[in-house]
């Protein structure tokens, strides 16, 4: 299967289709995209989607909805009485909003909810016949020696023993991914914090875990058979490998992205720092504030792109 | 670690307290139950919960609410103008409804969704102090080799290697878990299912994948790199292993109400037959009927259960 790297790509060369991995969707008569609850044959992919070039996806489908508005706003897109249904409005698994060339869906928590809304995004973005798209992941993590707050822009997604790959089981057989981040965006993305000068932005490694309580050794889960000191052990050794965030979508997001050709950037704020402790207790003003920094960092770059466009 | 094997336990001995595998958190102040927007400094848990003796789980927020409207109707528990509001409103993370003593919360997909809504969901039942629970999850599946509509009760998880056992990295290392579930609660469900009479119910082992598309085998995911006899080779060899459904929640449901002791099981409706194909294409009044029958099935159970006590 192909898997071009990201870092070879340009900037200039992204005009291109949206481009599936697999040749089997072309022979299809009709595409179910049972998660969001649309289909070819009811819905006119072109018409509704045919100008997306950015795709915004984060886990909450409340701040996805959040997040539409504000770009609405920043872009000048937004009028007095404007609403932003729910485009999945026909299932609660995934919520979608959309405005001008900017689509922002929700992913739920973990590797195969994300996974499940990626393979349907991608093929949603090729029947609508999409070109020039990037996907940008703006989410929450746990920092590692970083001050709570920060943004990190990943550079690379890493597993739980800091393995720079994503893998997973196919037809019973391993297979292993690429999870390297594009070069050009994370450098776009740093001028953008930069430009805006509101909070810490940082680039880093982001660690992606299948298990949010014993896979990021936390102390404070249902279930523990280790020591804070063990705990410490592991969280060191990771910043030591440059990881600077732990999440729980970054892996496969960057392979599924890597694979079909897409420009893709994680952008995470962190809720705490892990070195400190487990337990997410900062005040729900203070997290809210927090979640709006990706946000703001991302629609600044879109409104930047399309000013250059 | 602790991890009993469900299949020793005795239907009498079900009248212990909850118990946590992890001996951290009877030393914690305040224990922030983050992704359901609980704490137990804000919430009284022994006042809310104390009384759970039933927690029924499932992906789909608005399915776990029509299931406790449903409960509480064959319970003689519901009455006019009764609400069954979101325990967890201040968060879109997980939805959690209560009716008497039965307990039904929203998992999202997957294995790391479900695996944080159990961490924070067994920490809610030991700070109420709840005894005697009986955990189930009622939820969608595909089919293999069995009729659409059919429910399957899982006698084990197998991953998607068929390997029975449930696989993580903690700090960096291989843990593995069982996956078996309670044989005694199997066979009363069995029991159930033949007092209604109402849909076909199997036993059998069920396979819990990562991902819905290239780790189910299916053709029409964004990427798929092997063709139609290859994915029948492999689905076959699935049903030869004693496999009849497919999911993405069983086997760490399974492992970490083992590790904690709790009495489990898992029921779900297959939505089409996988030897068939791959969409989900049926119609939306079928498929929302399929959707009922493990609510009535364990709606069935529970009504049983408490007319012996």
């Amino acid at each position: 299967m192909a898997s071009p790297g990201a870092e070879t790509k340009k900037p200039g060369n992204h005009n291109d289709f949206v481009q599936l991995c697999n040749p089997h969707v072309a022979a299809m008569k009709e595409d179910v995209l049972y998660h969001f609850s649309l289909s070819t044959s009811t819905h006119d992919f072109p018409t509704m989607f045919g100008d997306v070039k950015f795709v915004c996806v984060g886990g909450s489908p409340s701040r996805m909805k959040a997040f539409i508005k504000y770009v609405a706003v920043e872009l000048g897109l937004d009028h007095p009485g404007a609403e932003y249904p729910d485009i999945c409005e026909g299932t609660d698994r995934y919520a979608m909003f959309k405005v001008g060339p900017v689509l922002s869906v929700s992913h739920g928590m973990g590797i195969p909810s994300i996974a499940i809304m990626l393979h349907e995004l991608i093929k949603l973005l090729y029947h609508a016949r999409c070109s020039g798209v990037t996907l940008i992941r703006i989410g929450t993590s746990g920092g590692i020696g970083v001050e709570p707050g920060s943004v990190v822009i990943t550079r690379q997604a890493v597993d739980g023993c800091f393995k720079e790959e994503f893998e997973q089981i196919v037809l019973g057989k391993r297979v292993v991914r690429n999870t390297h981040l594009d070069d050009w965006l994370v450098q776009e993305l740093v001028r953008c914090s930069a430009d805006l000068g509101e909070f810490p932005t940082v680039v880093g490694n982001t660690m992606c875990t299948l298990d949010f309580y014993e896979g990021q050794g936390r102390l404070d889960g249902a279930l523990c058979s280790y020591a804070e000191k063990d705990k410490q052990e592991y969280l060191r050794a990771a910043y030591e490998a440059g990881i600077r965030n732990i999440e729980m979508e970054s892996s496969v997001f960057a392979a599924m992205c890597n694979a079909c050709g897409l420009r893709a950037a994680v952008v995470c704020v962190t809720l705490l720092n892990r070195l400190e402790g487990d337990q997410i207790s900062s005040p729900h003003e203070v997290l809210v504030e927090y979640q709006q920094r990706p946000q703001r960092l991302v629609g600044h770059f879109i409104k930047k792109c399309l000013a250059a466009a």
